[in-house]
């Protein structure tokens, strides 16, 4: 378990450092438009229709201002003060489509851009963008039935208080009180939270418009915290399983099962989650394969076939494993072997033995929120088939 | 109409600018503590037991920081830079119990305090702290059946989108499904936003705490965004009710009606709103007296004779007026008289004349969101009697 996530800490230095060596410098079109994701009525920050994304801050008085971007943003761009007090800069290139998060340094401090709204990242609270991708259909607000995203608060006795999760139910949810649906356990990434997948993630966005045009069964999503363990920046090697599996196994399934209606069945549970949340899915459906048929692992590993062999009644109960990664990430190994070996090559040595592995690259997108969205995307057409 | 707004933000400014002037300087006790409203993990800002706040921000090469806090947080703080280049300060005197907004200014910008959660007021998201009051027990999460609080999006005509509201729903709402619930609209304040009542006001667990001590009967509550107007800073004088009128009573009530379970005749229907929240429920009420029986403004206006008389059918129809405001808010006035008359008067006439008029103050709390909390959990337990 311990060289696993160290693997998955080094993957993601590695991929943030190689982003920023492709700058090049095209002509910048002057066709910005504020962010999708900006607070109501703010101007900035600004987007171009090649993907520069271009800041501005007032602080009239500061000595400088510094805007750093997460993986897939370039990593940094320092602004400059205009004549009207105002620092403003340009991205030196044009990012990788989606979200990104990001955050300034304001005079040595680190603060939001008060443009943009926030999204839970890093274990804080930090600014967001998004560059429009080609596909951002799939994602969108559309005029179609929507489902509704509940918060509920879950008794917990291992952790001793409530503990939050939401819950997506499909559009019908409320129509016909006779059908019972399925449940997909969806869970976020180190430093984000149970906010993420619907925030960043437009989970719900994705459910309504898959839904509303017919391509798979409507099912519940549930997504609640996955970092009980309380790890801080640094401490993911000190991550323990336990908690969260207690809670999510023995605490939030239970209640799920009695406060919505669910087929309760090993056939129709599944469990994703994207990163950590990856890692958290292996470990907790693995030793639980009772209670779960259909996994997936966005960005958070890879299954083996000694993964396979080594768990009991594998072949039998799984019905799906679905394993996928941004392109970025997996060209930016450099020859490098993936903890728990080739992802791609992972897969297809399952489906040759006979087991429903299903391998999905997500084009031109780093460790980051747009290939989660296309993961979910394409894991929710695969799910609960029978 | 006109007049009445402006009165709002009259005291407004009036009610900020008199807390400024009560300082006084006892000692203050070293027991500072994290604020409860703080990001996962920070230290700062704290709170001690007297109801000071200590703010402690990093920016080492910053020429200056000051913090400016809402009404009853006695305006601002500036602070100093202390030997590890991190910004320190302390209130000058013991802030009101409850909620505060504030934020940062940097060098001339403004910023949120990176350590504290943000709260959707004045457009934008801010930076949010909390004094613990004495009775903070009746809004605070406790082991007991929680509701669940639902997001939905419902389609508008009138605006040619999907809006979004949110639902709470009461305990037992999903365990029998023969039993139908009344409905409150409750409405947020100028610059805030759906998400208000929830985050800043605590309303979930207001209710939770409510039903679990048998104190109301369980009723479900819809909240959504009020500011269809696109009221910006400055502009509530242009402020037009039609447009949220609209939204409201021609589409968000009926589908609430086909969507959930609820009564849906005038007797079980309320609304109630704080400041602005509540200026829009005696508009909309007023106006559609054969959907509404049940009415709440917040620190949001008065209901004198006049507008008893000059309403065809009040005296039928209208089962409960509640008006309430936080005892700073009166103390404040000086003698001058509030748009409407004063709302004492005014709630003691209406109660001669045979009106069902109950007028609360909440002590010691200016226009903000503890007057509000309170103000809601009084007019619960007078809700849906019949």
């Amino acid at each position: 378990m311990k060289r696993y996530i160290v693997g998955l800490v080094l993957l993601l230095a590695f991929s943030g450092s190689l982003c920023l060596a492709q700058t090049d410098q095209p002509t910048i079109k002057e066709d910005f438009k504020p962010s999708t994701l900006n607070q109501p009525g703010q101007e900035y920050p600004q987007v171009n229709s090649q993907g520069y994304a271009r800041f501005r801050i007032i602080a009239p008085d500061a000595k400088s201002v510094v805007v750093s971007l997460g993986l897939g943003g370039r990593g940094g761009t320092t602004l400059t003060k205009d004549e009207d007090g105002a620092w403003v800069g340009t991205t030196e290139g044009p990012l990788d489509k989606g979200f990104h998060y990001y955050r300034l340094t304001v005079d040595g401090g680190t603060f939001n851009d008060p443009g943009a709204l926030n999204f839970y990242g890093s274990i804080r609270w930090e600014s967001g963008i998004e560059i429009p991708a080609p596909d951002q259909d799939f994602y969108a607000l559309k005029n179609v039935p929507h489902g509704k995203a509940q918060q509920i608060l879950f008794p917990s006795k291992s952790t001793n208080t409530s503990r939050r999760a939401f819950v997506y139910t499909p559009p019908d949810y409320d129509k016909d009180q006779t059908t019972r649906y399925p449940v997909l356990y969806l869970q976020h990434g180190w430093g984000e939270d149970e906010t993420a997948w619907s925030n960043q993630g437009h989970a719900n966005l994705i459910m309504d418009n898959l839904i509303a045009e017919g391509k798979i069964k409507p099912f519940i999503i549930v997504m609640t915290y996955g970092m009980t363990n309380d790890v801080k920046i640094g401490g993911l090697r000190d991550f323990k399983i336990e908690p969260f599996q207690t809670v999510l196994v023995d605490e939030l399934i239970p209640y799920i099962d009695s406060n919505f209606r669910t087929l309760s069945d090993q056939q129709h549970r599944a469990m994703a989650g994207l990163s950590m949340g990856g890692m958290e899915t292996k470990t907790i459906t693995l030793a639980n394969l009772d209670k779960f048929s259909q996994i997936g692992l966005f960005s958070g590993g890879t299954f083996s076939m000694d993964d396979v062999n080594k768990t009991p009644g594998f072949k039998n109960k799984v019905k799906l494993v679905f394993v996928s990664f941004g392109s970025r990430e997996l060209e930016n190994r450099n020859g490098r072997s993936f903890w728990g070996g080739d992802p791609k090559e992972n897969a297809e040595a399952l489906k040759k033995d006979g087991i429903n592995s299903v391998f999905y690259v997500s084009p031109g997108t780093a460790h980051e929120f747009l290939s989660w969205r296309r993961s979910l995307h394409e894991f929710a057409q695969l799910l609960f088939k029978d």
